[in-house]
């Protein structure tokens, strides 16, 4: 039996039962509302969490790169959305999913690109379903729910000869920059009331609107009211993680995610302990910082049970230690050089990235490894 | 022949000729200084550059991960730091190395790590050499050079079974912090002062010390007087960056790296255009910030020659997603959605972590593609 303390450092683990235990509440959740799942593995990146996340739903997912709808493509999945704003460049790679029998919709919010695109793809002889992007508050990409430019795109996609007009897509990307679940909430009502008023300003004007999607794992775990929506495309619900947690999204026990790393020194005068776990490791994001100060780059934890070890933060990185203050004396002989924590990081996506592989736990027993696509 | 503008993005592109300018530049200084050059690896885990890097020099390289250490082992180097604090864990799979002929040098800088080193290495059946890290001023790890535990921890790696004491070693990592040239030099000249006391003492103890190895980027380009120094580690002036630039380590024609881009959105409502390349492509490293504010995530060039273009950065970054926040409306029509750019990282080591490989340019064309290491 390989416990996870036994693995080299770092490393990255994923709890099964966790993950497993996040999906269901997703789904449950979704299912309630009368929502498809469309699940966003830009967070995952992993065939096998895929296959967890898809279970008992229509088995759409949604992607971020050229390269993980290639790599899930050739993992069997055959409705994928290409959540990113797309430009001709990028249709080559694609075509032949198509002929495969793969659905590849793409993303698009202006005109331009949607003539370019649509003709591209006619020069390669293809169809492609494209959503139009449509901003309700992200400021991102998109256009606006009440512009002249939604019906122009929306027609160029419905009428061009290598494009069908699929629908509308948001990302209530600001939501994580909200302070509490109220202010969430608020933002889920205006990602909803943006989307559908630009679905019913399509229809109105003769243009099919067949999917109304939208998402963000805070607006899909906290929204009240999704009505006329017809799909949510939350990621990082998966693993969840410090970020948001501090949002009020989820609770310490769904964290699925973490790094395992080692304890490589005692710096005394300067009371820092050092981990090998740095900015390479960990990432640069810190994100969570923005609900509470001096979190730094991750929360630091027992390495056995997961549990936080109170006010141990990662305050430093360079790329290959992890600085963390240490205000407790007592730490110096529970955490001796050469033992082992876990990291909770700031923001899953992010820090997942770092990795190529995740060792799967089970009830404290490494039960498998599971591969992560990378690239683009 | 292709272009980098041919290449897919996003894309790490590598010019040939700066990357051996820079390598020259450096080996001229240390020549001239009589320093031996041991570069840090960390930076471009590249078996090609490498060689490159090595060429006219010892031999020896640096390295932070024992990935790397294996992985440049595997490409016949033989004289390999491992400069991040060790741990008996790590042990196992560097001590094969020394039965194929690979000299692996180890650091600690405690004596309870110094004592478990040198009984594993002795179960292993093999003898490390270890250098003493030596805290300059940098406070990340190291012991003060007028401290007791110097000579605690170098008599134990003296006279212990499985450990030869190598030599004292620094690294000034807070020159990255400095504002100017002369802080740099200030703080180059703190790190000779404490390194070679270091060594002194060690030497009056009767302990040996052979090599005495300082280094950083930015204290191997400004610093005046290097004697007592025998080896130096820099390891991003290989390819240098923005904030080697604004720290006046470089020149901008020094900078080797960038990360070709596509412009895949116009959001004019928000002033920005968006751009494929994000936090997975650029890193979440924003440390030249500390030199000038709002330079964000990266320098966006022309894609082809490579120039700055006037007040424009990738401000803010998603997954996948650059925006920069446009000032100047002569730039929609300049960079149209479906045109490229390049980035100029903030810090060469965290953006080229998020690539599998280089592209490597010489006058516009693209020659080769060298591999990365990843992992640890």
């Amino acid at each position: 039996m390989v416990r996870p303390v036994d693995l080299p450092t770092p490393s990255l683990l994923l709890d099964l039962p966790v993950l497993c235990n996040n999906l269901a509440t997703m789904g449950r959740r979704m299912a309630e509302h009368g929502i498809a799942l469309r699940p966003h593995l830009k967070t995952a990146k992993s065939a096998e969490v895929a296959m967890l996340a898809t279970e008992g739903q229509s088995g759409g997912i949604t992607v971020s790169t050229v390269a993980e709808a290639l790599a899930f493509a050739g993992h069997g999945f055959k409705d994928i959305t290409y959540a990113v704003g797309i430009v001709p460049g990028k249709l080559e790679p694609l075509a032949p999913l198509l002929a495969k029998g793969v659905k590849i919709t793409l993303l698009t919010d202006n005109a331009a690109m949607a003539r370019a695109v649509t003709d591209k793809a006619a020069a390669l002889g293809v169809v492609f379903d494209v959503m139009l992007e449509i901003d309700t508050g992200g400021h991102r990409a998109g256009v606006l729910p009440d512009s002249a430019e939604l019906l122009e795109v929306g027609r160029i996609l419905h009428e061009g000869p290598g494009t069908r007009l699929a629908g509308v897509l948001t990302h209530a990307g600001h939501s994580y920059h909200c302070r509490s679940r109220d202010e969430i909430k608020t933002v889920a009502w205006a990602e909803r009331e943006g989307l559908v008023h630009a679905a019913e300003r399509l229809r109105a004007a003769g243009l099919p609107c067949p999917v109304v999607s939208a998402g963000s794992t805070p607006t899909a775990m906290c929204g009240e009211d999704y009505s006329g929506i017809t799909e949510m495309r939350p990621g990082v619900y998966m693993f969840m993680d410090v970020h948001q947690l501090l949002l009020g999204v989820c609770s310490a026990q769904d964290l699925a995610l973490s790094v395992l790393a080692t304890v490589i020194g005692h710096n005394r005068p300067a009371d820092k302990l050092l981990i090998d776990a740095g900015a390479l490791a960990l990432s640069k994001d810190v994100s969570a910082n923005e609900l509470m100060a001096d979190i730094g780059y991750g929360v630091v934890c027992d390495a056995a049970t997961a549990r936080p070890i109170a006010n141990l933060f990662v305050t430093d990185v360079s790329q290959e230690h992890g600085m963390c203050a240490v205000t407790d004396d007592t730490l110096w002989d529970r955490l001796p050089v050469g033992s082992k924590v876990r990291i909770m990081p700031n923001h899953a996506c992010i820090t997942a990235a770092c990795h190529e592989a995740y060792h799967v736990v089970d009830h404290g027993e490494v039960i498998d490894k599971w591969k992560r696509f990378g690239g683009w």
